[in-house]
């Protein structure tokens, strides 16, 4: 069936560009989206003032900004792994669509945080860090298939193994932070905003594991000829 | 008006990836607007909590996952089939319009999926049901038409007859499960659990088919010549 | 002005493919959108059983279908047109323009017709046709713009001419059906379809214009002929 | 870092053409959400007529125009813009996200001055003026970032300049209308269609600057050797 289900490297190039070209529609419109939940705003109550207005859905403003700041940091990793993958099989269809329907429901809980976040903020937080967790799932599967399957360039695999790295570690940060959202609210919200910066510049961040690692190699090497002499 | 109508291989090819690129655009919005219905539910009652409204509204999740779910497959089938096109004439703008049509229609199915189904069950499985009866027909139109046509791919025509058979099979199948929802709810959602199977890996599908029909010839082909000796 | 404005063919085949891209994204969001107004009715009444609620709004569902078709058309039409063109200047940006403003207006008298057609037939036939009149306007720009700035393929510029005459004619008449549905609405429906399918194969409609238009002159010339016999 | 930042010219060009259709998709939804506020205007009060209701809300119809040119004029500079860029880096990104953000936001005050403007008509214009201010800050920082980074094509250099410039005009210009707007709403309104004129063809426009600018070198240069004969 692998035979079949492969395409050469020529085509899947061909191949990998029109999955990105639907998943990049799926980005622009879920990101494009955000804004009508704060339109909606307007037409809820006319009787104050505008200023008042705004300034009592000032969380809607601010869920806003960052729901769009998720939405591009995923576009930003997602479309960094496409740079890599120069072929496509069957099921890398299915495994994108599972980074795609996270992407199409992050407005839920964006919505969820403009709506309810001074109400239930617990509840709020941990429905949004759920959100990062299923996030972070869905890029490790993406990263994890491609690399197992061999459906990167072959002179990328070394990166691409820190890039599957990467998205490992953001797997159990996420699960942790929704722990910690529990006991402390502001802390959890540091520690997004550090997920935040690590995966705003992924390739940075990837490069800088893979160098922490072969630093730690060369010093353990270096620690093991000590000893042989 | 047929050699006016029909564009030559290379020209073809440019043509067929802009039919798609528009058809993209339209899966790629329709799968996201799904999420729309679901923002919705937030804005209705605001007197009982977070997670009792979210547990009320169960169904409008799932329906979510099922109308999303069902957009990929289309997605991916309608990308397969654009895989071996490598001409077009002005009637499978049509054709191809047909799809779009219906994959537009989907959120509204969908969205009846979410409201209506524990109220109305049979009347909103049948709604849904009659959707994938009609998508079938949808693609089974635009197979019957490249094929016809001679559309596709030379050396891939004997594929794509099979491609053509398996949707003609999925317009029966989606019939019957129309009249099946009528009499047993499960066993609908059983066999429309079938189809997605079925149709979420199309290449493979059809494959299968072939290998199963070619088997059948080798076979037949045995039982006469046994009988001529 | 001119030369620093006009590209040359190679980067302009380029630059014409961007601003399709760009067009084809409104088409395409343009058409899905439509569906949000046929959702919309879900939320407005639950005291009526689901058949009857969709029976009451069946004018809705015809709207979507003819908002649909109207859209499509109109993508297919100025898909014909960019086939064509390999220049661009800053200009064509605006008349194009003009043709997504009225591309982006059109689900509105689409929603007036889903809502109003049984209240006030004659006001939203009105408001329809004046969409149309604005989009045989917009169309007929682009293409006159095209053809008079040597934009078109050189090779094609005859057959282009009767694109523009297509839609000169479509303007008078868009315009004459706008009076006519002040009359009589039957007529004025027909007189919609036969425009639908005129323009739903716009090569093919431009073709038969230059037949009949090269037809008459050599009629004309056999007629000068046996005059000067 | 800087050489694993930044691609090469072939890559790049690939890069930035993929930024730039993600981003177009953006565009081409942000342009055509701006119809669903006024499509809601149908749904709010069905007692009085249509032309009644409809000329009751001719602002919304007034704000969905201006709204529309907005998006527009933004696209064909963000286009102009990408069409001198020939490579990327990941801080790019992060540019033409605050780009997309600004875009992503406009329907919101479109929205306000459709439902606001005549109520609370300062507010309003402040508002209004707030995103274009905004905007000319995100268009400069883009220019001036891929300007100053070298990731435009060489020859392009110094026209590319007067496209920095030009922006860096329109912040201080925009900024200067906020104030205005608080004084003398009829100026400001013409002062931003001055803007719209100018922006609406950016190419001549910083063509326009240059030759202004490069002639009273010229002068300058006439002056003195004046002088110093």
């Amino acid at each position: 069936m692998d035979t079949i289900n492969k395409t050469n490297a020529t085509e899947g190039a061909k191949e990998t560009s029109r999955i990105e070209t639907f998943s990049d529609g799926v980005f622009a419109i879920a990101i494009t989206l955000l804004i009508l939940d704060l339109i909606q705003i307007l037409h809820q109550q006319n009787e104050v003032g505008l200023i008042k207005l705004l300034l009592t859905h000032y969380q809607a403003l601010i869920a806003f900004i960052i729901g769009f700041l998720t939405i591009l940091i995923c576009w930003i990793n997602h479309h960094l792994v496409f740079v890599y993958l120069n072929k496509t099989d069957s099921y890398l269809m299915w495994v994108n669509g599972f980074v795609l329907l996270v992407v199409t429901f992050t407005p839920f809980p964006t919505a969820i945080l403009a709506e309810y976040f001074d109400k239930e903020t617990h509840v709020t937080l941990a429905f949004f860090g759920f959100n990062y967790f299923m996030m972070s799932l869905a890029a490790y599967s993406l990263c994890a298939y491609s690399y197992n399957k061999y459906l990167i360039k072959e002179d990328s695999r070394e990166l691409f193994y820190y890039f599957k790295l990467k998205y490992r570690y953001s797997i159990i940060y996420t699960f942790l932070i929704l722990f910690i959202g529990l006991i402390s609210i502001p802390l959890a919200i540091i520690l997004y905003c550090i997920l935040f910066i690590a995966f705003a510049f992924p390739r940075q961040f990837a490069m800088r594991i893979m160098l922490m690692k072969s630093g730690r190699k060369t010093r353990l090497e270096k620690l093991k000829r000590k000893k042989h002499n």
